[in-house]
């Protein structure tokens, strides 16, 4: 046989020659025991909360969301200083496209026939003055209501303030002791929903498949007796978030309706239905709250016959409802089964561990077990040099350095 | 050497004393094949399946986007009770900004010169009257379109109706036979989309790097000829959808335009570009559907010279366009690779298992290696206590309420 | 006994027996310790990145986020062909509602008084005429202003153009040289945002616990002095983008202001809090650009006296800001906790076996301990049958097809 014949031959017997660890069988019924405890306990585990409780054997997939809204509803409005005016869909819901944040006008500010001209500031004390020094021309204050023009005009019989160019007459932004559009808690909002888990390619939408026409056309929310119903009344919204309505009407809210889509998409789970709740997202009764509530300003622009524009001003106060969707749905994968199933298997390796540790430590006989289990080498071996020499370096790098050396000695 | 000494050479030698397994080398080529091809079986698998096909050795992050879009065209309209009105950008996209969600208007309910004032509700059975007690004053019914004043009014020559205060003319919401901007389909739509996948300081937009100005001039997207032109008819937008234009915009519907930035960023992948898809989001023709289609109200509001605020009433319908835009990054990350080699290591381990099992179950000689490989301890074992006083515990616990006793001395 | 007693009894030593393995203790000190060090990185490895730095052991939450905003400030416009307006923010914000995406206006062209009627086309290469027959009636050319009429008027004293139904007068859609709300740098923004992790039922807002009221009213983000200020400067946000404001001003732009919440919700951590940073979204100075900037169009529709409806058309430019929420929180999970160790404690399975090869490779008294360690059978293994048939089969299939038959008889 040549030489090369030889080398292939050890590589043969390196490769396929079949090594198995050589074992000690004790027929101990207890340690037995012990053992497939232990590892009973880590398949229990594995099984029962990883598998069952966690579902770690899913892969997961986030929603993706479409959503309509349709506000319905009318309220009439009877101030003292306006004529009654009936408000519908078209006047109160700004802007008037419902996405997925809807804003429902419950209380306001209208400053009608504002014009491009001059005015005096509403007093404060930055505004107030008694001759024309006291105003700059082309200030303009960020606190105050135009560009100041230089002259200090009569605010009203008492009181003078600089003189401003600005939408004139100004906004005079007083509280508001009530909501306006109080009626505005019996409107209600329909909410059509689909989602998808593009992952899964699974479409569903909120309008169930059992629900039919006839249902939808008089049901309205409820969690107790129509928890399917995509039909919201404002004021249930505000109540499930524990709010009053007529309370955050005055000042404006933000209210979130927040729709689940957690699923398991296994079939023998098989159930995906969105689960609504409510819950008011801007802060009530801060400490530190700036502008508190929910209000922007706007403007409606008319142009007079003679050319000129004018515009009412609206200070909207009312309550923003954020339709958030979220989810995750999960669904049997292989990956994550196998990942977990590794994991689970490392756990199982350190049950001989323990048992090795139980046998050695804690029987009668762990002497003798102790003796058949190690063949304790008797030789000497501190002598012995490494062969690998960077090994070798680490080493009298260390007993150079550490006390290592003295160990070393009495080791023997 | 003093006791203390002694105990820690004893410590010494339990650290630093190496423990190795003794083995049992077969030669056996048939048993050392079965073992390291159930080795490369699962290998294969590890690297074929989790790594290759999977990617688990990658972290992800999610796309964080921002959409602007811009619609292009004009339409003639020549209703028989209108006079021919060209409409552009400003008047049929509402509201007039592009964002991730674009209102086209194809279809409208126009009732213009509406005044805050006193009309004859639309007869339904419930409104119809014969009387004024029929009507009551204040009362609002939430189907009906104001607030009743308490009087019987004609309606026309034949019904008589409950007098409503309201936003008068009423809207009289016909069916719609077709859509009047029927020329909408021709209408583009340009999608700007920039992204950022902020874990990976990766940004791209969908105007592409390869894509020049002039080609933007005059492409169109096309699957088939133009994958990269962010230039959209909407004709061929909802016709990929599988669905009609004009049948499309006589009710309205909303249209997802999904862009999958799924994007493998890894340098060896080195690709990463946006995939358009596009489906209808609401449901075209369910069973159980409540205001099908799209649609919603808006008002323009005008000023009469008297100073009285009229309106121009307009019941919306069209498609709206939602751009939703989702993706995950992969990159190679040391943190995955770990936990799923970990799991891969953990499958390693099971290969010695399933070896011996078929060494000691299937092989001619496996008398012989069991013999060899598992040395049988023969004395009594059973009669032992175990030192462990909770262990002990357990096993009388256990011997009381189970037949494990007679086990145990059957088992001698 | 009996023979089914025999065999219970046969599983019960087969379940029962506790088998552990054989093994050789070498009390060589550097192999130890070679051992240990090798355990010790491993160990080092798992706790020091995975766990320090990665923080594999938590479960993640996405962030559920609403955001409202208010701007605040006026600006003097003085252009030669109006008179000095002032605008406030019902007149620059469009649309008015400050969601997560508000646009401010700061640079416009305005084309009032718009009616419906004809003119002649804006001159260009397709559009110049010289007589009749140039124009087609009821042509729309998608790059013109509106439907041709047909004929052929003058534009100027020098240019014939074909006459279209439009808008008219047409919007002359000039370069703009500066921005004419150049005031709007010194605009502020409130950004109120409330974010919620659903799985840890966590809620917190932007506005911090110790910020104070007197404090908001008069602070300003700064990342240097204020950065838990949530009233942002327009100038400030886009310098911290890298953008000059005024040059942004002219076209308009898409500005992010991304809001990270990245959390770790343990409590040895604690804190959670807003990191905001800047990123200009659109392209500036791209090659492949169409519409650069950012702009639409919108327009204020007015009514006649005499019932005609014009419009006041306006092209705005302006920034759009869009405040992007993101973030994943950490909190300490059993599940990913014990995927990882799992995974960690696979490859502290693999230390044995780099201990094993450099104890039979590296060491002088290798070949002892190889003899010691392993115990090679000696007698011939390779004639022997394997009684599983498949496996059989699968060998015979391999012999035929390779040299693997030569191998074997090497092999011996």
């Amino acid at each position: 046989m040549s030489k090369s014949a030889g080398f292939c031959q050890g590589c043969l017997h390196y490769v396929f020659d079949y090594e198995t660890p050589k074992t000690l069988v004790i027929p101990n019924i207890r340690l037995g025991f012990a053992f497939r405890f232990t590892q009973f306990l880590v398949v229990l585990y594995v099984v029962g909360y990883v598998c069952v409780v966690q579902k770690a054997y899913q892969v997961t997939d986030s929603v993706i969301s479409s959503v309509t809204t349709k506000v319905k509803g009318f309220a009439l409005t009877n101030a003292s200083d306006m004529d009654p005016r009936l408000w519908d869909v078209a006047d109160y819901v700004i802007p008037p496209q419902g996405d997925h944040s809807v804003f429902v006008m419950t209380n306001m500010v209208v400053t009608p026939e504002q014009t491009q001209s001059r005015c005096a500031e509403l007093p404060s004390p930055s505004t107030t003055c008694t001759d024309d020094c006291d105003c700059r021309e082309g200030y303009s204050d960020p606190r105050g209501s135009g560009i100041q023009t230089g002259l200090c005009v009569n605010y009203s019989l008492t009181v003078q303030t600089c003189e401003v160019l600005s939408w004139c007459p100004l906004e005079i932004d007083t509280e508001l002791p009530q909501a306006q559009l109080a009626a505005a808690e019996n409107f209600t909002m329909l909410i059509k929903n689909s989602i998808t888990y593009p992952m899964f390619k699974f479409y569903r939408r909120n309008i169930l498949p059992h629900v039919n026409s006839s249902y939808l056309k008089r049901c309205k929310f409820s969690r107790a007796t129509d928890p399917d119903c995509p039909i919201f009344r404002l004021k249930d919204i505000v109540s499930e978030a524990g709010e009053d309505f007529q309370d955050m009407a005055v000042k404006g809210g933000v209210l979130g309706i927040i729709i689940d889509w957690s699923c398991d998409l296994d079939w023998w789970a098989g159930k995906c239905y969105p689960k609504y709740s409510f819950r008011r997202l801007d802060n009530k009764h801060p400490d530190n709250n700036v502008a508190p509530g929910y209000n922007f300003r706007f403007a409606k622009y008319y142009k007079a016959p003679d050319g000129e524009e004018t515009r009412t001003l609206i200070k909207a106060y009312g309550i923003r409802f954020d339709i958030i969707v979220f989810g995750t749905a999960g669904k049997f994968g292989i990956v994550p089964t196998i990942v977990n199933l590794g994991a689970a298997l490392s756990f199982l390796s350190l049950v001989p561990v323990v048992s090795d540790w139980f046998m050695l430590t804690c029987t009668r006989k762990r002497d003798l077990y102790g003796k058949l289990k190690a063949t304790y080498m008797a030789e000497d071996t501190v002598a012995e040099d490494v062969s690998d020499s960077s090994f070798s370096f680490i080493f009298k790098y260390t007993c150079i350095h550490s006390s290592l050396m003295e160990f070393s000695i009495d080791y023997q």
